[in-house]
């Protein structure tokens, strides 16, 4: 993007490219309206394109010719007008990794970073800029949402850029940043004494009689779209291939099914080759009804009451679990949990080697990756691509008091000298340790 | 960037267009090393170009083929290798403001948004990524700073990425996310109980002895010119024009100089026209040294000692404060302060309008543009161009309790309709106080 954002020329000849939603099981058609469960099946609706029309509009070219986000990608969203709401966001940083990678042995290691994501650093920020496009489409002035944090966040923000009512929920329990993230941009904020999948419930209720546009409730087949374009980019971001292998987070299993579609589709119209991608996914021990469904190789998940610090991700509930589960099993992924301590080292590890300062969500991806490395389901030699998907300032209580503390020193040199000498000291009987 | 980071081809055939280190007073040429101040007239050092290789080598295709990063400009850098230090920093949104505008009464405003610049959301990415290239070069192999926060956190997270040893000074009472947001990557970090002025005291005598290298200080001419990026983005974005006039926050003043000097460079090269360029900075009237001058009509700036929560900017004896005056003066420009409420302010007013959430730094930046506007010395028409330099995450304290609660409510229907009706009801009782 070398333009300033929100001036996008809006004389473009392009013609939309989705035509209908249509019910996960059955495919059975509905209108392009706020619609996501079909009355008949009970699963979940999904937006069905036109991918002839998508091949005669989109090549590699229009699409590195296209604005620097997530609006690259348009032919593969559900957004009719040309006046989408573009605050940047995506197209975030595909890092080579070298001294995480060299730390845990891999070779072709690679972080899509979504801790910097535009405008509040997660990537929701994808799923939102789509969710938000489509309700001024549809003519929602008011909307909302069911949210561990991240979400509100994003909601919040990029209603009130757009000028939108905003009206969000969360359990009243969450972190402080997150709170106040959402506080900031003034929507009504409701906090609700009870977990993730009360506060869904309660959504469901309040959407069947407010007409409110609730992002992730009946603009969902919308909004969920959004999440292809984390797979869209790492292609792109590949040369136009590929990865070999992926690890993720699992909350609702959307965004690890949605990376999915988004490989099927470049492979589909023909952007990149087709090849087995391995989907590994990773949850937190606290909240894992979908590790344990994998482990126990049912076909089903049972839900459980979350307990962990990895609240953006404590879905008790997922209402994608079993799509994730058949994804990983027909790639020959695996999906994995690790425990609280592991979630903190895993973010302490990310930071240390990379500069990456991600929240709980991503310890807990890097923590998995680790576990998968360790068991030897990562070959050392694929191409592997880590999922980072929020930041670390806003998730400070899970890991203050496990990082050091600052060496307090007055402003002389005497001082300092002092403490750099005890600092030092102390690394030296703790590398003794370590040897002993 | 469609490639991964940390990937660019290491075959390019580009000639360094760096030359000397040249006293800003008098004009006298030291060779390029550590460092930065010049014997014979105390005057600070800055870099040197060969100015025909640079529009030789650049132009304006050239740059948009680039990398997606600040390293698009790297004939404007003064780093040599082409192995340097890219992890996405820079190429942050400029965005075209409506909301805050049409609140202002603006008609061309535009926020350059460095609250999501990458990887540690601040502008201070930059200069570090600059810096830490070039330390590299020099042969340092552990790396320093004097810093109000975001540099800590920025030097840390770099140095953390290059594997570099890293040891920050901080004041002791800087912001909790400040803090934890350094620790994180696990440096050595001294927290120095003073204010910044004392802690840049003891990091000058540190960097005589220890042979480190300290960004802000000996390594202070490469660091520096990080800066001119932001206003290279800026000129780029507008479709390489420069803008009527800017805001941007004033600590050491060296921001402001750089700005004004890459809007400059690009002029010398012919990259854009030459036109005049009002330059206004914001300071917190808490440490307001500069302001103070300015509104004195004198031409020295009288240390202070800060006492505001821009902690950010509360440089009480800023290095390059004569320089900015200068520049403010002779370009048409009005420097200005604001207090800690109006600061608050102006948080809020950004991310109730244009969904960002900025430190208090970006704060005071809104806050001075809105009583400049008010004071009737922007024009509507003008383009504005301002500048939002950190992300509000990192300093949360500061509006904590004055953003509103979340409305707390149980997992049912009834309380939630409650509570709505109940804010709905208070939101009246306000506007019919601001009506009488």
């Amino acid at each position: 993007m070398t333009q300033a954002t929100q001036t996008q020329s809006n004389t473009s000849s392009f013609i939309p490219t989705f035509k209908s939603l249509v019910s996960k099981e059955g495919g059975i058609e509905y209108p392009l309206e706020a619609l996501h469960v079909c009355e008949e099946t009970f699963s979940p609706l999904e937006v069905a394109y036109d991918y002839d029309l998508i091949r005669r509009q989109v090549s590699r070219e229009t699409i590195e010719a296209g604005p620097n986000s997530i609006w690259r990608y348009r032919a593969f969203l559900p957004v009719a007008t040309d006046n989408y709401i573009d605050l940047g966001t995506g197209m975030t940083p595909l890092v080579k990794s070298h001294r995480l990678a060299r730390r845990l042995g891999l070779k072709n290691l690679y972080i899509k970073n979504d801790a910097v994501n535009m405008p509040t650093l997660s990537f929701k920020d994808r799923v939102v800029s789509v969710a938000l496009s489509r309700a001024r489409e549809l003519g929602f002035t008011t909307v909302s949402c069911a949210s561990t944090g991240n979400l509100a966040n994003s909601t919040a923000a990029i209603a009130a850029s757009a000028g939108l009512d905003c009206c969000v929920f969360i359990p009243a329990d969450l972190e402080a940043g997150k709170i106040l993230g959402t506080l900031i941009y003034n929507p009504t904020l409701m906090a609700v004494k009870g977990n993730y999948d009360q506060v869904n419930r309660l959504c469901c209720e309040v959407g069947n009689s407010y007409g409110w546009g609730f992002v992730n409730i009946n603009l969902r087949p919308y909004y969920s779209e959004g999440s292809k374009t984390l797979g869209f980019e790492v292609a792109e971001q590949l040369g136009w291939k590929l990865p070999d292998h992926i690890v993720a987070p699992l909350a609702s299993g959307s965004l690890y099914t949605k990376i999915y579609k988004g490989f099927q589709e470049f492979v589909k119209v023909g952007l990149v080759d087709e090849k087995p991608v391995r989907f590994s996914g990773a949850q937190a021990e606290g909240c894992s009804p979908i590790a344990k469904a994998f482990s126990e190789n049912r076909d089903f998940v049972s839900p459980v009451k979350p307990n962990t610090i990895a609240k953006s991700i404590a879905i008790g509930n997922p209402a994608d679990g079993v799509y994730a589960l058949e994804i990983a099993r027909k790639t020959g992924g695996h999906i994995e949990s690790v425990n609280d301590s592991e979630i903190i080292e895993g973010i302490k590890l990310l930071a240390e080697t990379e500069g990456i300062f991600t929240e709980t969500a991503g310890g807990t991806t890097i923590a998995v990756l680790k576990k998968l490395v360790e068991a030897k389901k990562i070959d050392p030699e694929e191409t592997t691509v880590v999922y980072i998907t929020g930041n670390g300032l806003k998730t400070q209580e899970a890991v203050q008091g496990y990082i050091g503390e600052p060496l307090v020193i007055d402003a002389n040199l005497d001082s300092f000298e002092r403490a750099l000498e005890r600092s030092r000291t102390l690394e030296r009987l703790e590398w003794q340790q370590v040897l002993v």
